[in-house]
């Protein structure tokens, strides 16, 4: 391997941002798989739990991505029994997602798996020090008009890309 | 737009890193749309501002990915006068590469985009947080093995994928 230790400059908070960020997803990315999940169904999975009922282009709304995007997903989950579609009250011509027990039991085992996968991540620091990394990660988020609870790439989720991010 | 706000637990340190991490690396290759060129590109410049005369070989292992992935970039960089091929003097077999006058400029630009991109993304925080941060991530960094300078979509590059990080 070619060093570049002695040379390199100090990186940037917006590419360490970027450099761990995407480290960090690989990483969830590689708990999460043994479950027979993906962090989009984690993500979908955690917005249900807290807004149980919402109909497909509601949720496409939350995630900031086309609903049509949605539906291979939605059924993956349905096919697993983690998610049911259930005609709606007030519209006839739509249905609404629900978890099922199934899937609060997957929500569980996703929560299980996100406090190993935090706990491994920031290994390097206290507890003060993780505190304070996600009061600047909050605020930056925040400040950047980022919706809490979702990765921006589901935006891009049903688009072919040539470059990963 | 639905409102989860008030029902949302607070994030983890780990999901706001690939959160934030993702918009981060998005911003960045928006801002660097304009100089036609993409983060892989600006990560290549980088690395060989500081080790010029690496072979493809030896740059696929900086950027731990597999040298037929860095065909294409090299082609391109190749084509827009920004790196130049010579044969190496150590091995006939092989050549090296090296950045050009042009890549020289390009790199400047690289480098004010950079430096822009940092100052938006982190505008909520002071000159002193923003020190924290960094020392955050490059600690996580560090105790994770990543290396320095190299952002890991590279190991990517190449691979045809279904989903976002």
């Amino acid at each position: 391997m070619t060093n570049l230790g002695g040379t390199q400059r100090p990186s940037s908070a917006a590419f360490l941002l970027a450099q761990v960020g995407s480290h960090a997803a690989r990483k969830f990315a590689e708990r999460l798989a043994p479950l027979r999940l993906s962090p989009p169904h984690a993500g979908i999975l955690r917005i249900l739990r807290k807004s149980g009922g919402l109909n497909q282009q509601g949720l496409a709304e939350v995630l900031h991505m086309h609903p049509s995007g949605l539906v291979a997903i939605i059924d993956e989950l349905e096919e697993r029994g983690l998610v049911k579609r259930q005609d709606s009250l007030d519209d006839r011509r739509t249905y609404e997602l629900h978890l099922t027990d199934k899937g609060q039991v997957a929500l569980r085992d996703i929560s299980r798996v996100g406090q190993e996968h935090n706990e491994s991540l920031c290994a390097t620091l206290s507890q003060r020090e993780r505190e304070q990394l996600s009061g600047f990660l909050q605020r930056i988020a925040d400040e950047q008009g980022l919706t809490p609870g979702v990765h921006p790439g589901f935006s891009r989720l049903g688009r072919r890309r040539k470059r990963p991010c």
